[in-house]
């Protein structure tokens, strides 16, 4: 290489972590997630109403591809071969919110926070695609890891993380 | 087709919306969004330190990317070829968090909110990533619309679009 | 270009159509296809009792994804703006047989022919993955074209298309 | 997470499996399909007059592109790093019909049937997608698992398997 | 958006082309390049002895579809629905000099140069790989535009256009 | 399968290479290549004052997908989770060429050289694509591997790695 670096590896460094000397362990994460809303809305959704059909059930497929592909979105992610993606959903009719939980696990050097904050980031794209019809100011909020085991930093429990609930791995 | 039509198209419906019979008209979207940091995190992100590199110049790029694959991501979206896609930051060091701006436009028989969206939501996972090594607990919020026009549904204007600020497509 | 052509170029002539000169017309495709289980595969999925669950529902949305996908799969085909893609089931409990249809429309150069056959296809793969786990031998049968209109070739109607059924752009 | 679960995590309970407890072992799949064609478009693509091309060479390179990308057409198939995928022909010409083999294989927590499976689909559309301006009522069939082998379920052999022909990892 | 705009949109403006205004033209673009190889792989290229097969019609079939395929790659490029898209090769055994010519057209507000290159590149890229078990030094060079039509900007035609060879679109 | 075996496999052969076999060693590999401007364009990218932006942000960005994207690219290259990959730039101003020298590493049966040659060239594509308004005869060049080292044919060091330049993973 010549003698002139850019100022991209002089100051910017930008780039990814290597991963190639961390040693292979369980990592599980799990994230969540919400969508805001209205009366109206969460009543179409609760009562199979909307215009575009069943929005969790799409929801769920969608967040779940959407894991898989992380590493093609977040451009410092490591590909990761999955064991397992998933993606729930609870309805709070009075709240009008749909909670929206991700969970992804695998083996390997490194975690997988941002293919559960993916896949429940994009199911929640989702829900919003399926309802927009019906509402323009839908809100999603609250994405944020819940609960991370397994790598060098071990566990981590988020305060949102219901008291007494169990560990998925413990 | 035989006689006994499944529970899902009986029932659940959940179906693309046929645009084939509306007609182009120029769309463009605005959506916002936000990460939320910590005092700390905040720090390394403005002064360069963060350890892998410039977060918002890599959200970016991640976020124009993702606009071009959003049909690609929700199922039930419409491709389409955007003429334009871009994400924007604002940094409130004060109150510790990114604001991102999205826009996306084309001249389509579909508008192209989702687009703008999702371009949102993956630029704020992007600065997720670029930070988690940093902080454990950050939050992506308030994914919403801003502005949208074009379309037989007309122009929306979001309450939380600044008074004064002129309309992108005025 | 120098003298000697390679014997792709002077034989084997792979190449895509040039849509370039055609004029842009409404395309529409229906393709349908069939899964044929037995009793005992039938009888959970009729009953939502597969391990993996919903097989017709996640189906469906593959079926829709890999439309938009077709491009992207089969080398030669144009890339298509999509108005409308999607498939639809109909369950034939005592033969059991699970029969796909999939539309796909747009206005364009060129036919989307493949667009349906790809999402009858991949939502028939779908079918056997949530199947699989009860059954070995299942097999994915009568993927053909039932219904094509537009372009300069005109309306075709397969032998299979329901005698009185109404044309779906008629 | 609130009181109230969805009816798709109630009932639907669609849901990847988790591998993540399995061991690795080699996997190896041998999928099955076949496209009949017409007398005369079988005529053209044996003597290679196909208005598009060399229908088999593009379908093998579709197939085998279309292996590795199974985990992103099939929503709850595991991402898996393929040690080997390949897609054979062999033309009957007498029956019109173009038979379609398709292999894969890795070592891995789970199988690669649908690895296979999607490779001989993705060959057979390409075939169909190369003779259709030849031909329009073309039917792809036989989609079907032939061999399979690894696994905690073992080995399995498909009637269809032609009587002494070793398997593949004997 | 808050008063404090990073140094992204102050600076750097990276941005791209808003061609929502252009109107859209018949665009054609050729580009060329060229793999360098040594005597003995242009021996086994030619005579069809490369352990992994027919490199030129691998090639042409991954030039094809990764020219369908630029938006994605390149993050500024619009997405555009290409009406045509060919790679060529001509074997300069002599010179043991593959060289590679790839054309894009489409009706577009915007070039398809990036389609031709991307696609001669991928093709090279893809002759490297089915050779690189022969030899390791070898080069990919002289990507560039040969052939440039439509838009505003007017028609290109390289320093490297033979003499005498008539336009593709005249 | 039938006893007429089509030309592909009797004589083509194209096939990628069975890995299952190999054993698991860590793999490096290191690629450059080059993008030739003219005088006023490596002016405008100097002095961050190209249109379109930050030319070798982007770049880098656009060359670490593409690693994670090679074997989506190059139909025989095995898909591979890779530890590491990115793309590194060195501006001479004085010959106007950018210098791109892209690395790529993991633990695996195969090697890398794919995944540095594609960030390499899509890396390169992306420069000339940021720079393309300034300047049509724009030329990308010297693709090649630098250096590589993992698996049975063990190190191989480029004429063009610099003297006294220490290895990587030495």
């Amino acid at each position: 290489m010549s003698d002139t670096l850019t100022h991209i590896d002089a100051e910017g460094r930008t780039r990814m972590v290597d991963v190639g000397a961390k040693s292979k362990t369980r990592r599980l994460a799990i994230a969540g997630g919400e969508v805001r809303l209205s009366a109206e809305t969460m009543r179409q959704l609760s009562s199979a109403a909307l215009p575009k059909g069943d929005a969790l059930a799409t929801a769920k497929i969608a967040g779940i591809l959407a894991a898989k592909r992380t590493a093609d979105l977040i451009p410092l992610c490591h590909p990761l071969p999955l064991a397992f993606a998933d993606v729930r959903f609870s309805v709070d009719e009075a709240a009008c919110i749909v909670r929206i939980e991700a969970e992804a696990s695998t083996t390997a050097e490194t975690g997988v926070e941002m293919e559960a904050l993916t896949a429940a980031s994009v199911a929640a794209l989702t829900i919003y695609d399926m309802c927009k019809a019906v509402q323009k100011d839908i809100v999603i909020g609250e994405i944020r890891l819940l609960y991370k085991s397994g790598g060098k930093s071990g566990t981590y429990v988020a305060p949102e993380w219901p008291e007494g609930r169990p560990f998925p791995d413990a």
